[in-house]
């Protein structure tokens, strides 16, 4: 802090020509005057609050018988401005406070003067003359996201602001530091390596490198931090035993990425000069070397990997917190849901304020261990006969899934998407998993291997996924659909509050897409009202994600009962950008002006946005009370969450712990709007 | 031919009632007449020219004393109707013409009656009672290509219609049959797969199953088919040696596909059926072996794999075939150009009439034998200076492969494409040939694998390649550019006739990218024709192949002087299906009505059909004199051509051997636009 200070003390005496002169006490321009005139002379610097804590009490330093210059020369030390704040420091040299008391007592009525006359904390310049006190300069200060919470709510709770402007005035990108553990800024680091601030909070713990030991690991009662290369669906319980992940490759939107966000865990992915080896379990970077159960720390924030663990601080998310987001969900026109696939998102979900579940993905559910046999079976059955066999099996298991997330979100929309990874991602892509695998599955490691070949693709991005799947394989979603209608009716019988699913098809690309895929859902909607007697309300629609379905998105919602851009992939095809592979040149794009910011952080605008926007008028045109919402990574980020205002969409859907940035974001942009 | 007529036949008896009194010769459907009432009655069906091979002779087939049903039984042998096909085929049966010389004498006058009044080839069917012609249906028939072409042409110089009308009744599909050689429909098949008919024409040659060995037998003079799960860039030296290309994998527009149209080879892709072993040396396909060495044929216009050689017949491209390309010309507004990367391909090209080359790949160049090393040792270099080192030992490479195809062009456009793919296609993937490579690029195997592994990609397709390489290392569009210029001066002074290279740069997204890389170009440009002391007239663009390039195409069009549509990748992107792996589904999704054509093959006019409208009015309001054109796969195809036509693009571009096919697309699509 006492650094910064200075350098920006320095920047203020060199600008002293700029000040305006309508501030309360006049600045005299053409004399200057000198705080170096003996032991009745100083100068100093002071906030009007606390910039660090936000706590309501002067904040500064001075010196006596010097010039501005002798501050910034750090020659000297400074004095504090405060009695408190002396003893509290328990230092001798007496406080300005005691020192000029008569002095201190004007300089206070001017903070006072100065912070209701700009309704802000003030970061003020002043010098005393032989006694006699004159402004150099005020302007509104810097602070902390910390601060900037507390002096927003206290500022509003004073009646100094209104609420709203308390909304206004927290940066929601700042209140993610809140929200998780962070770095103790005391503690000293042994940084080792830097990689993208994939998911933001700290953590420490031993180092695994694989997703089973992580589990076993933790088990047993152990922190870990999970390292690999990169991460794929497999490594999802090794993920959700650690306390963090570190990666080597991938961008800020790769898998280890976007899951890490959604679960809220600490994630630094990309760490480019880090060689991984999970054979030989070590992580080798400039010439040191991390073996399994070392112990090192990650700040998802920064991007810093550090040998060792460094001490966090916990958040807290009571108090003024919880009051601005009381404010904030006052004036917010977009509902904000949550991105969540299990029942512990869920309920972080709705701890967080969220009104719903946007994206619960089906996918992680069919990786489970005790269900990926079964997944695999129906895969390498070579009839639909054999499939509808392995389905059967999956049946109960899906349907407890999606029992336990309508028991969570109990009277809330809950939009499920329907399978959407190419297959081969459940097949085993080692030599040594093969033998294994196709014993389990009870065919030979050939034929297993035949068809993992066979479905092997070059651009699974752009592959045999999403609809596509449910075209060619429709038994697929209509066990998928019926566990949902199942589990609805259940919950709606036990709890009393019916969830309202939305069956959301992915990847569709033409109105027929849907068509033959909305038929799939409603004759098993059918089946199962039929055979219990009882119905609940559902929707079908779809997610946009491809430019096609952006462009023919009047034609699409004859059929669609909402959309949901999934901005994720819409980026990848409208940029042509795969982002599990663009760190290699998205950094050079971000440097050279390329892209303004990463388009998989912040939703590119002009392009993205245009059909975003197309999409939703379209739409629109021919459904006019089409529910309308985004659940790519956009619906977290503020300034995208502006934009999909702008657009009137009417929610955004975020992770878990990025809803009370939503929340937030949502507020500011309808405050913008009016 | 005969079998079709019967069963045509028998459907136009069953139809008698339908048929209008408007003809020349009146019907009485009251009353029935009968042609089995002794030997002065007889039934018969006509051509009033021969529906084969197009002659202007009368063509058909009789039975005296006889019902249609009759001869649509079969039972009987029906007689020729003219003496010279009864001659011509060795026949003893008299012909009509010599065994009811007074009745055919009427029917042919009714002949010439009823082709001069509805000015096209006449079908007929007749009865005689007692002597008494009775005319039953006339309607314009059915007719081979080869027929179209003569008869249209034909028609034309005998003043029935115009030029215009002859340009209209050509199926420019069906032109593709005539520019390659085709299979002698009188040889025996031995079918023993069927794949997709990729590239048309027909080959047989014995099997070969990798691209050194097609080289090696082919410069013994033997003719060979390439057959390969898929083919990769690194396969082309084999493909051009084949007379043909099978593989197992692989759509209509899959890597083989398309490179086997662009050089006119015949290509069967995708016969999933076919297990094969390139180790081994052997394909097997319902329970038989083909080894290396067995002969094969294959039919790309059928998809036809056959065991042995099966006769073809060669095409005719002067006569007929020329006079209505010339007839064609007169009308068309669209220019034409050609997809065309060597020498070789730019001749064929220009004598199939091509006007300019509208996309030259440079990849392939990078591939041949003689220059790998280097770009390898380009793509392995740890610093720009190792890689400029490279990449001056490929630059008089690159000069002269541009100097020879600028020979050949003189005087036309030349669009030039810089480098696309990503870097990994350069290196080698199996693990057989990592030492040999090691060696050759001068460094050690480890270093070669790391970064061979460094630059894999999830989706290569979405990945670090186009401008992007351009972005990240300038240096490799600089050499390209100095290329081009310094081959372009030597051009121009040595024939006299200055190539027009437009340099195109790939895979652009935003104007900035285009700004960066036409800065390079310009730079090489200015410095060449300073160090030369003379100029040469150029211009720079891009390809609009992403969503995002075509969205932002008012802007883009700031910087850039033309743009070529790049529908292969437009559609992967905008319809989010990549073109490799898309064989697994797209079958199934034209089946079910979901793409009405495969959208590869014919512009997705609806998707990325309203992209391309929109680009050109974006790109044209920016910049009214910006050349448009499109250079995907499409540019051959007739229902895109036509679609070019409505949107007002300047020129299509494709690949050599259908030059002639969208020069007749453009005439006929010239036409419908009046």
């Amino acid at each position: 802090m006492f650094g910064s200070w200075q350098s920006e003390r320095a920047k203020v005496y060199r600008r002293l020509n700029d000040i305006p002169a309508s501030w309360g006490t006049a600045v005299n321009v053409q004399a200057m005057v000198f705080g170096n005139m003996g032991d009745t002379s100083a100068t100093g610097v002071a906030f009007t609050r606390d910039p660090s804590k936000g706590d309501r009490a002067y904040y500064g330093e001075f010196l006596i018988n010097a010039q501005g210059e002798d501050v910034v020369a750090g020659i000297r030390t400074p004095q504090y401005l405060t009695r408190a704040a002396r003893e509290e420091a328990g230092a001798k040299p007496l406080s300005m406070e005691e020192a000029m008391p008569e002095v201190y007592g004007e300089l206070a009525r001017v903070f006072d003067t100065l912070e209701t006359h700009y309704r802000d904390m003030q970061d003020i310049e002043f010098t005393v003359e032989k006694a006699k006190l004159w402004m150099l300069q005020t302007r509104s200060g810097k602070r902390t996201a910390k601060a900037a919470l507390k002096i927003a709510v206290d500022m509003a709770n004073e009646g100094l602001i209104t609420e709203e402007e308390a909304v206004a005035r927290v940066d929601p990108a700042a209140l993610d530091q809140l929200l998780h553990p962070t770095l103790d800024p005391q503690a000293k680091r042994d940084v080792i390596a830097k990689g993208l601030p994939a998911s933001p909070g700290a953590a420490s713990g031993k180092a695994v490198f694989d997703a089973d030991t992580a589990e076993k690991r933790n088990a047993a009662g152990e922190a870990v931090i999970l390292i690999r290369t990169e991460t794929s669906p497999e490594d999802i319980h090794g993920m959700h035993a650690a306390r963090g992940i570190l990666t080597a490759r991938g961008g800020m939107t790769s898998h280890a990425a976007v899951v890490a966000r959604g679960m809220g865990r600490p994630c630094v992915s990309g760490a480019g000069s880090i060689a991984i080896s999970a054979k030989d379990k070590v992580m080798r970077v400039g010439g040191r070397e991390i073996r399994e159960g070392d112990v090192l720390t990650i700040d998802g924030a920064t991007g810093e990997v550090m040998a060792g663990e460094v001490a966090t601080v916990q958040p807290e998310l009571a108090g003024d917190f919880a009051t601005l987001m009381v404010w904030a969900d006052k004036v917010r026109r977009l509902k904000v849901r949550a991105n969540a696939e299990t029942p512990l998102d869920c309920k972080t979900a709705r701890e967080f304020g969220a009104e719903g579940v946007g994206l619960c993905r089906t996918e992680h559910m069919f990786f489970d261990a005790g269900r990926i046999t079964a997944v695999r079976q129906m895969i390498l059955a070579s009839d639909e006969k054999g499939r509808r066999a392995a389905l059967d099996r999956l049946l109960p298991e899906q349907r407890s899934d999606f029992a336990e997330i309508f028991t969570v979100m109990a009277g809330l929309p809950v939009t499920i998407r329907l399978l959407d990874p190419p297959l081969h991602e459940f097949l085993p892509h080692e030599e040594a998993e093969f033998a294994e695998v196709a014993q389990a599955a009870g065919i030979d490691v050939d034929t297993l291997k035949r068809r993992a070949n066979e479905l092997h693709e070059f651009n699974p991005m752009l592959g045999h996924r999403g609809c596509r799947l449910g075209v060619t394989y429709p038994e697929i979603y209509e066990m998928q659909a019926r566990a949902i209608f199942e589990a609805a009716l259940d919950v709606a019988a036990e709890s009393g509050a019916a969830p309202i699913p939305e069956v959301m098809i992915p990847l569709v690309a033409t109105k027929r897409e849907l068509d033959l895929m909305k038929a799939v859902v409603d004759r098993a909607a059918q089946a199962v009202f039929a055979e219990r007697g009882t119905e609940v309300e559902y929707l079908v629609g779809t997610m946009i994600e491809l430019p096609r379905a952006a462009l023919m998105a009047g034609e699409i919602a004859e059929t669609g009962e909402f959309f949901s851009f999934g901005t994720n992939d819409l980026t990848q095809t409208t940029l042509g950008v795969s982002r599990d592979d663009a760190a290699r040149f998205l950094g050079a794009y971000v440097e050279q002006g390329i892209y303004p910011k990463d388009p998989f952080v912040s939703l590119d605008v002009e392009g993205v946005g245009e059909l975003v926007r197309l999409a939703a008028e379209r739409g629109r045109a021919t459904r006019p009370d089409i529910k309308l919402g985004i659940c790519g990574e956009h619906g977290g980020d503020p300034a995208s969450i502006g934009f999909c205002e702008q657009v009137g969409l009417d929610y955004v859907s975020a992770s878990p712990y990025r809803v009370p940035i939503a929340r937030l974001a949502a507020a500011q942009a309808a405050l913008k709007a009016r």
